[in-house]
């Protein structure tokens, strides 16, 4: 069970309840659809208070083993179930879990307030039931839908436009932007500066005005103190659904598709472009002016620095396909035992 | 055309007017002096009533078939251009297109005020015309410099000097440093912490007093969340001109000369030296103690452990000369093929 | 010396002080306990008036050559000091020498207040003599510990504990945490915050509700910007005494232990457990759900994507025992330059 100190947790939950939260159905006789549950937990954590799921057949064992009351399971595997276990049939197990999960423990929210140590432009429009928190900046025409929550010491900038629904966290800077709606923006990341775009000639560096913008789609997540630079002309786009973890680098320019999973510390170089659905792993590092297909996979610590057709799945730097970058891996191990390689003659 | 929500476009300007900024000169009869355009683009965005320009050969070809109106041009290059384009004679077209650009937007700066919420230690000494933007903290006998903006939530800590026409982003913290003019520091830029300069014996870690500063160069740019140690003794040291982008680590007591520049995830360990002039793509790591030449190129990914002289191009883990890397990654390539290399023998 | 813009050196100290201070006995006759002495300084800058030190039997000559007045050396190696200089014995000095240094500089913190600006939520509880800086905001019934102190703009969110004698820097945000005693928090650093832990179906991100905490051990110090994410169930767990650098991300359910060293820009996935004593150089990564030992040494950059015993050193992307590293690299170097390996075959 969550730490009271910091998560309060609904329940307990009916069977009734629950089945009727997540759309699951009893795969046995329901004896009694008043017995009450009190968590979520993993099959091999839970107890007969508790709800688990199995989803991947790997974990069939952990299944069968498992002390938990009840369990989400697909229908053709719920007869792995041990004795004591009420199987909860669906379709996609995980996701009734998670559906689940949110039921006991939802998203605490403070009521909507606006502080009075805020700082908001006159010229501001602020949406319905919005939170600002103390210390924060709202510059001039900047818009802020409906439900969005703007921490403490956020700075939005001139402009800038705030979907419904969305939050931005403590500190963080957002300016030149249009975020859309139910956008999760971490703290301390820093969106809308003028790109690193400059350019040197024997006098020094020529520096452009950065008159592009930062588009970030719905349901975009930006993790804590990761960097998005806008565009010098045209914009930085950021397609929606797109999960961006904690200190990545995005630079002016760059367009990421929808659906993307963009790990930790992973730097994406100007005017580089990353297709839907793509996954680069951790401390990957993109070229400028790269093209990166449609699900396209990148293992960590890659570098990229020539185009990737859609559905490739690469690893190494210079990046290659991951059969070769395994050989590779293979040879250059045995090299360093002395196995085979130049040590061999 | 830049969004009007955020940019404000001067103009438009006529051709004199155009001449006048820039110094140069029309390359054919100057039909109509007060012919006007409204904007810069690049020559393939380019149309009749914007200016565009031609600095690199490589795009004649796009300079031929341009639809600009207008375009910065070397004299030698001027017969190029396409019919109905007027060319815009003079020595560095891209930096005529810049002063141009600049002309067009402005760098946007309110006008200077203090805000109530910026808490200023009565000791410290503020120049003319400056900005603080709401809820900046002033240090004790902090000085900053005239026409300096401070952005809001801002720290600058006790004794920090900041020099004229410098602007500090969002949330920064600025302490222990002598900052240059024309400086630009990013928002969540942390300048002057102790460095990471403790040693450790049997009995646990042994931290040093970080009596040392951060003294950084007039013109220097640090990028949004940029770390900047200071020295554990002596100085931490960033010369005139260099430009950081986002996400760098500069270790205690590093000395990077004027006229660098260092691309986003950089690290640079303590007590490394980088000459002057040299540029660091992306995620290069520098160990400690190392000293890099003047005018050195280090390719992105690039691993240094040990000093590279004057003027070497170098990529690699840990990096040798450009020649050397690419013969390495040409065998490391064909060996994931098993085209050739020792699985082949 | 110290720029005493930003800090205020104590002494001159007597040579019986010093003794007194730390423990040493002098190796010679003590002719004048009285002589004074104004700073401590490496051999190679020290002068008359500064004391230095010899630990390591690689710096002897240096010892030999040494200007300091005074030196803090092993009884083994007092007699290689040069005429003049009065060698101060004790088992440990760098220790000693620490300790004075410390006695010079001693860490300069203001009278303890709670500035009027700082939001503290009335359930909050605040210990003694805790040091509130401006615009910081304490979320309902966090506790601070006696003589915390908490920088401008921090956000301690709801139900946090901060130990005793803690620091959290400017603009830092600390949720979801409980943090010991002695911790140093730097600047811009995010402690608390979910994690990456999604997961995807067809369906989309299926996002759990992050229901751990992050559990920090006694003087730990987590640099600038850097971010810490809280488990998804369980914690995220950072044991006494481990020093971590900047940038570094520490992801959820990531387990490190006690005395540990994480140098700038690791990375760490989910779930990972880092062993006691542990050194992670410079922009090293951790694959999830990775177990390293006790004692173990990675190089800088090193990748790491399966289990590593007690006391290994590593090297390399993937990581393989130092030695093998060598020799790869060796292999590689020898291939850059075409001396050996396939093309001289």
């Amino acid at each position: 069970m969550a730490d009271s100190r910091f998560f309060t947790a609904n329940g307990p939950f009916t069977l009734e309840h629950i089945l009727a939260v997540t759309g699951a159905t009893p795969g046995a006789d329901l004896v009694d659809p008043q017995r009450s549950f009190i968590d979520v937990k993993p099959l091999e954590a839970a107890g007969p208070e508790d709800v688990a799921f199995l989803e991947n057949r790997k974990y069939v064992d952990a299944f069968a083993r498992t002390q938990a009351g009840a369990a989400f399971v697909s229908a053709d595997l719920a007869d792995r179930a041990p004795a004591g276990l009420i199987p909860l049939i669906c379709e996609r197990p995980r996701r009734a879990f998670v559906a689940l999960a949110q039921a006991f423990y939802p998203t605490e929210r403070p009521a909507p307030a606006i502080d009075e140590t805020a700082r908001i432009d006159p010229s501001a429009e602020i949406g319905k039931d919005v939170t600002i928190e103390p210390h924060a900046v709202i510059g001039p025409r900047a818009e802020i839908g409906d439900r969005a929550w703007i921490g403490p010491g956020v700075m939005i900038d001139a402009g800038t436009v705030i979907g419904a629904d969305t939050s931005i966290g403590a500190n963080a800077y957002i300016g030149y932007s249009i975020v859309g709606e139910r956008v999760q923006i971490q703290p301390g990341a820093q969106i809308g500066r003028p790109g690193f775009g400059f350019e040197r000639d024997d006098q020094g560096p020529l520096k452009l005005p950065h008159i592009g913008r930062v588009i970030i789609g719905d349901d975009v997540e930006i993790g804590c103190n990761t960097t998005v630079d806008r565009g010098n002309s045209g914009d930085t786009t950021i397609g929606a659904g797109t999960m961006i973890d904690n200190l990545v680098m995005i630079a002016h320019n760059v367009t990421i598709g929808k659906g993307c999973t963009i790990v930790s510390q992973v730097g994406i170089a100007g005017s580089s472009k990353i297709g839907d659905y793509s996954i680069l792993a951790g401390q990957v590092g993109v070229a400028n002016h790269v093209t990166i297909g449609k699900g396209v996979i990148l293992a960590a610590k890659s570098g990229v620095a020539s185009d990737i057709p859609d559905g490739a799945v690469m690893g190494g730097s210079p990046a290659v396909p991951i059969r070769e970058w395994r050989r590779q891996i293979a040879i250059q191990k045995a090299q360093g035992r002395g196995s085979k390689g130049e040590s061999k003659r």
